[in-house]
């Protein structure tokens, strides 16, 4: 009975990862610069040329693990042209079509996916010095985090003291399992690193063990006001999928219980709608609205990182109830989100990553559940 | 039949207007360290200490006009500590709430309501130093405009040329009429800048007249992309009124009639659902989805702005229409956004300024309209 259940998932999935990722393949590639159109409407037309980088590093990515060498390898070069590298080692975080800088964004993250593009590449490459520049600007992003951001250009203020802001330890633990995946002296190297990320992400655990907050302060207290108060469920979930891949591969059973008990299930009771279904984007933990406009909108990508954490944690440890979770998120999503017309999902803005990471991983896991119930 | 109308749309703004300033009297003001609370609930309780210097700038300047001069020039000492004034004589654009910066926008809107409010300040103190310094901030406002920008910190990026925002010709339109007020040689000074705002102003009429765009080239062209798709119908309407009253003082015939045919009857027409009701926040020419999450969502100012139009030009010119666009704008609002229970209008974020802005405006229109129908 659930294996015909996760069968049918399974069928599901597969058909909507080939078909996005089609849509993908067929309209966002640039052929006259290279790289990638990220702003697609429904029917794939263009709609703006902006090359934002965080993207073209995603889909340099995915078009990599598709082993799509030539194509990676055109992109490639909008990421290392001119345009991009901007002075102190930042990246730009929006090019246009030809290349040139439109906006430097004060944050680590543009740099996050040019280390992920470029770590990819270089396995599908065996590019050596693409690997290295890949780990070297790995370096500089921990310099950035843990010593000084002065180069990262936003002056210190004193009313605002550095924060731990949940992105920053999820993206760099992000990146080390990227950087040392069956490279065990690289996994050596940054074995400190990631236990500081899983460190610095326990720390978002607030209110007795009741909720995951997005800001806390470097010691792992609460902040005040707004800032302090936030909660972005599909976040929370993300982290815990992130949290639960590594602490598999550690074999840490403390670990594994929190990323399901803290950082699924606190934000999959808190932030799930129960008049509409859906996962909100934005809540705040005393109930005040949320400053965020966009609070109560559901977004595609906290539905796609759902899916994965309780796939991935019914993988795990089989508890009926989370297979139940999985149904009641894949149900809302499928019928709000995938457009049969047209290929990809509903929701807004460049929506590649999320939704294959979210299909490819959904099927791995599948695949892995299947094979288990077969045997 | 029209003058019990409009008698009933003055008792009701009136009501209106004693209640939202009520609300703010009561609950804004820090009694402690000065300043205004900009973060309250709907039942005036502070859900963030955050200052945000725009809203302080506003409500220094709604205080002002409401002669509580002892409150304004504490409130105006946080203006000028140490926290808000920057390094190259930019204001922090967030203040804790004893004073210090929090965030520095690389733009000049904070600057623009720190001359506004200590202009309308200098006007009920006599101060003459404080007049002094708002035309200082206002002479430097203008050399970042029309001169050499780098003082705000942007880096000039060779993908991102600079770009005609509607946002900063009616900035300093309505600072030009705030610094003017009753003061020749002032106006004088200031003539030829209220020409060149009005000039940039009509360059964002586009598409052959028939649509307002917020962002164009410094010629006057539409701009590639979204960014120059982009409508957003309630600054288009609030463009409305600034450039009809400039229109009507300097006695220009044909900008009065473009105030109303181009920026407010486009915008109405164009902003307003059909569907629903009310005004979108965002639009994009070419109807394609705005990448702004919130683009459909009705915020509260848009609509504060179409009634204050609507009833200028309607005081204006007398045409029936315009008085029955004012009515269905008016039902909607108040409708909608009057919190009767608790005071204040729904909205989102703090609310000051515009509330009473459009109210007050709105109240002096209906008693002019009143008065000549008596006459």
């Amino acid at each position: 009975m659930t294996a015909a259940l996760l069968e049918q998932y399974r069928e599901r999935i597969r058909t909507e990862l080939d078909r996005v990722v089609d849509f993908w393949l067929k309209f966002s590639h640039d052929k006259e610069h290279g790289g990638y159109f990220n702003c697609l409407g429904k029917d794939g037309k263009v709609y703006d040329e902006l090359k934002y980088v965080w993207l073209q590093g995603r889909q340099i990515c995915s078009d990599a693990q598709l082993v799509l060498t030539f194509r990676c390898c055109i992109s490639a070069k909008i990421c290392s042209g001119s345009g991009l590298q901007r002075p102190g080692g930042k990246c730009a975080f929006c090019l246009t079509r030809d290349g040139r800088a439109v906006k430097v964004q004060r944050t680590i993250f543009s740099e996050c996916f040019y280390v992920m593009a470029m770590d990819e590449l270089s396995r599908i490459t065996q590019d050596k010095e693409m690997q290295a520049d890949a780990e070297s600007m790995m370096d500089r992003l921990i310099f950035w985090v843990q010593t000084d951001s002065s180069e990262l250009g936003r002056p210190q203020l004193p009313g605002d003291p550095p924060i731990n802001s949940m992105a920053v330890p999820m993206m760099l633990l992000c990146l080390v399992d990227q950087l040392t995946e069956g490279r065990t002296d690289v996994a050596e190297k940054y074995k400190d690193l990631s236990m500081w990320c899983v460190e610095r992400i326990l720390q978002h655990i607030q209110r007795d063990g009741k909720a995951i907050l997005e800001n806390v302060t470097l010691n792992g207290k609460e902040l005040p006001g707004c800032q302090g108060r936030l909660q972005n469920p599909g976040h929370a979930l993300e982290a815990g999928w992130f949290l639960l891949q590594y602490a598999q591969k550690k074999g840490d059973v403390q670990l594994q219980k929190t990323a399901v008990d803290k950082f699924m299930e606190i934000p999959f009771h808190t932030g799930w709608d129960k008049q509409h279904g859906g996962l909100f984007y934005f809540l705040d933990v005393d109930n005040h609205c949320p400053t965020q406009l966009e609070w109560n909108m559901k977004l595609w990508w906290p539905h796609c990182e759902a899916l994965i954490a309780y796939l991935m944690a019914y993988s795990h440890n089989r508890e009926p109830v989370l297979l139940e979770r999985f149904k009641q998120i894949y149900d809302y999503t499928f019928k709000h989100f995938s457009d049969e017309e047209h290929g990809e999902w509903f929701g807004y803005l460049s929506r590649f990553f999320h939704v294959p990471r979210c299909l490819y991983m959904c099927e791995k896991l599948l695949d892995g559940l299947l094979e288990r119930q077969d045997s």
